[in-house]
């Protein structure tokens, strides 16, 4: 038997490689182990090569506000998607290249291999058994694809096959409109690909709040075709291997050349031997997890990252490896605590939640303050004029606790009320801000100054009271 | 002698508006009296043309990174300027037309003409004496241009002339460079003019920090040709009067066709009769004023906005309107405490100042944090990476005390450290917020943990300790 390990880590992505910096730092008696490519989700096929295409997409559709600034010329653009994807892929090895440094320094204790647990303290890699004190589990996740689509092939595209296409064609479908599919669909529209989206539910984005999302779907139905409440199923449209694919929903049927199916993720957690550890598993196989100190119930084993399937965000697995590399090189585990919730889409205008969302909200008594940004000034002089932000606050002490939106500065704003909520500040505490002009935040503040207007005044003395000009040049 | 007023507000722009907003609620014994056009600096000549004008710029700008994307076609665009500007003046129309609906619905009680002062209590307009128990002064601000450079007629522009003009000269030199100076040189060199630019010191737009400083200055230097140190003198350069201008500073001369003084702006004060006051006036003619009452020595008289030569900022004119329009209405005046400092210039990258300024640091004691955006994730993502980002903390504490910065997404992290420095919080506090992944504001998380490096270690089970990963798909 092999002289046991303190820790493995099994998965080099972004939990592990977290969980990595801080096991390194307590000892040298470590192994990590990946299967499949090394780099991680979100450099190689995630929230890096997404944005670079976002990014390509938002800078092309610009052009159509460019008659009203008094630019001519818009129609001779083209986007070359080929040229498009190929940047992508540029910009995304270097990305990767940047994830591998922490391994590459690692010689033999970076396994590259399938691992699966034995038990408790025991694993299995390339027919080897290792032991070790403590387990980390950071094997990610990997796209949703439901079984009878797997025969379509090429046909069907995922984040995983996205970015490695040359080029692609132009009548493509995409299947589900959580933040991936969102994305995807309006950047792929904006480029140019005729496209049709069909989401299960009537909410998309990960959205709650029925207003915001009324007005996110409405924006996007103005570039791309979006059937939302119509779950989908694909059938080749004919028998050749490369030909297209039939998307049927109970009302609308489309035959397209490509689908980018984007139903969410699924944690990497097959064969790995979970039922191993002889504790109760749920019906989806993943065992309790302790969010405050990752540990999977009283094991010397902790659960990160996608895997744990608790929220499929970077800076939460980032988060979740922080916690299980500190905890993997203790006698006993410390209890972290955890982030305001933060949530972004990178749509256009963006798409974001912080802190509570509406459905958590006790209907009852929650205050809800709302701005518009049709006549918001700054929104106008930069033609990016359409949206909506929404704030949540408790009655009588004005306490901020959650906002959605879909608005021109989201995920500047998203990130301001994060802070706001964290530190339980209230919309009397916001209204102190000094808001320059003329900028996006103004939109909030105004509907800052909706709450206030639910609460009791505050002192004659303080400014947080100014009230709005209700003039667009000043508000 | 006509009845008392209770209050006379002299000026009708952003200051009187919100002095007259408050006042309104108090008495309906008032009065408001504007000289020359109504409607405010910032919506006929200030921030929202300037914003109209440099939105309109930075679009156009976009298309240096077309090519880099993957789109073609950028060769074709075109800034057609005289459709620039007469978009700029139509949203300036209706922007102007949202400030007078306050006044409008006055009816004798909005004055039109130019008031002067006759002692405490009494002015005079269009010959007829008011008598007021409360004077609020509100007279605002007009660009400053040397005597001698008057003779040059319509060969000088400032921001009054900019935006009404049909076209622009394909030559032109800007004098002055700090914040209007700075926004408009980058918006009409980008609209495709060729402007050289002239600014006496070697700091530009209003920044301190030397780092900083050189970074703006150097990026601003790619876009137009920029003479820091050089103090310029105009003078006609043949006699024609539609003409151009010789520019001579101590090394550097150049012709153009039309000149943009931006030197900054004096106060409306001339004629005004602060003299027969009764009270010292300092060596430009400005008596003094509490900044938490707005009040002029222990006077009924009350000072606001740019005329005050405080801030000429709208959000601080605006909160000076508001705390004399409540001053006036009351037996005793009330004080305020004033908002955190915020500056923010709308270039690109934008510049912004929050909290503290980097002279106004101890040197000995501040400690700073720094990032540069050429590496970071997210702003490669959108060919965006350019800039820095410096923080200042105390000591020991790690309390957030300034910041300056030329950054993407500068007027949304200013934001975000003004809250922060306003709230006294600290580098510790703010490395609790969630980062989302991949924004800019992880730029800022860098800059944080640089000053985090330089303060005592925090708990182990606290995630603001979490440590870069020197990886830039993930920082």
């Amino acid at each position: 038997m092999n002289k046991p390990l303190d820790v493995v880590i099994i998965g080099a992505g972004t939990a592990g490689l977290a969980a990595l910096r801080e096991v390194k730092k307590r000892t040298t008696n470590f192994a990590i182990i990946n299967d499949g490519p090394w780099g991680t989700i979100c450099a190689r096929v995630g929230c890096m090569p997404s944005k670079a295409l976002v990014e390509a997409a938002k800078a092309f559709h610009r052009r159509i506000t460019f008659e009203e600034f008094g630019i001519h010329g818009a129609n001779a653009l083209a986007a070359d998607m080929p040229a498009v994807l190929k940047r992508v892929r540029k910009l995304r090895d270097g990305f990767v290249a940047s994830t591998l440094k922490m391994t590459e320094v690692l010689g033999k204790q970076a396994i590259s291999g399938r691992a699966r647990l034995l038990g408790v303290g025991r694993l299995e890699v390339n027919g080897r058994e290792l032991h070790a004190r403590n387990i980390i589990i950071a094997t990610g996740s990997r796209p949703v694809v439901p079984a009878s689509w797997r025969a379509l092939g090429e046909r069907i595209l995922t984040t995983d096959t996205l970015f490695e296409q040359e080029n692609l064609p132009t009548n493509m479908a995409v299947i589900g409109l959580g933040a991936i599919g969102v994305e995807m669909a309006q950047a792929l529209s904006r480029l140019g690909l005729n496209v049709t989206a069909f989401n299960e539910s009537n909410t998309i984005a990960g959205l709650h709040d029925p207003k915001v999302n009324e007005v996110a779907t409405e924006l996007l139905k103005q570039e791309f075709t979006l059937y939302g409440g119509e779950k989908a199923d694909l059938a080749a449209a004919d028998a050749g291997a490369n030909g297209g694919v039939r998307v049927r929903s109970k009302t609308k049927e489309v035959v397209v050349d490509r689908v980018l199916v984007s139903l969410g993720r699924r944690p990497n957690i097959d064969d790995l031997g979970l039922e191993t550890l002889g504790i109760e598993l749920d019906t989806q196989g993943l065992p309790p997890v302790d969010p405050h100190t990752m540990q999977v119930a009283d094991l010397p084993i902790f659960m990160t990252g996608d895997a744990n399937k608790r929220k499929a965000l970077l800076h939460e697995a980032a988060d979740d490896g922080h916690i299980a590399g500190i905890n993997a090189t203790r006698a006993t585990p410390v209890r972290f605590e955890r982030r305001a919730p933060l949530a972004i889409v990178f749509s256009e205008p963006g798409i974001a939640i912080a802190g509570s969302n509406y459905e958590s909200l006790d209907p009852g008594t929650a205050l809800t303050g709302e701005v518009r940004f049709e006549r918001q000034g700054r929104a106008r002089a930069a033609q990016r004029n359409k949206g909506i932000l929404r704030l949540y606050a408790q009655p009588v002490t004005g306490r901020l606790v959650g906002c959605e939106m879909c608005a021109p500065g989201a995920e500047h704003m998203a990130h301001l009320l994060a802070l706001a909520i964290g530190r339980s500040l209230t919309v009397h505490d916001m209204l102190r801000l000094p808001f320059y002009h003329p900028v996006m935040e103004e939109g909030l503040r105004t509907a800052l100054r909706d709450l206030a207007a639910q609460l009791p005044h505050c002192n004659e003395s303080d400014l947080a009271g100014c009230e709005a000009f209700h003039a667009e040049a000043l508000d």
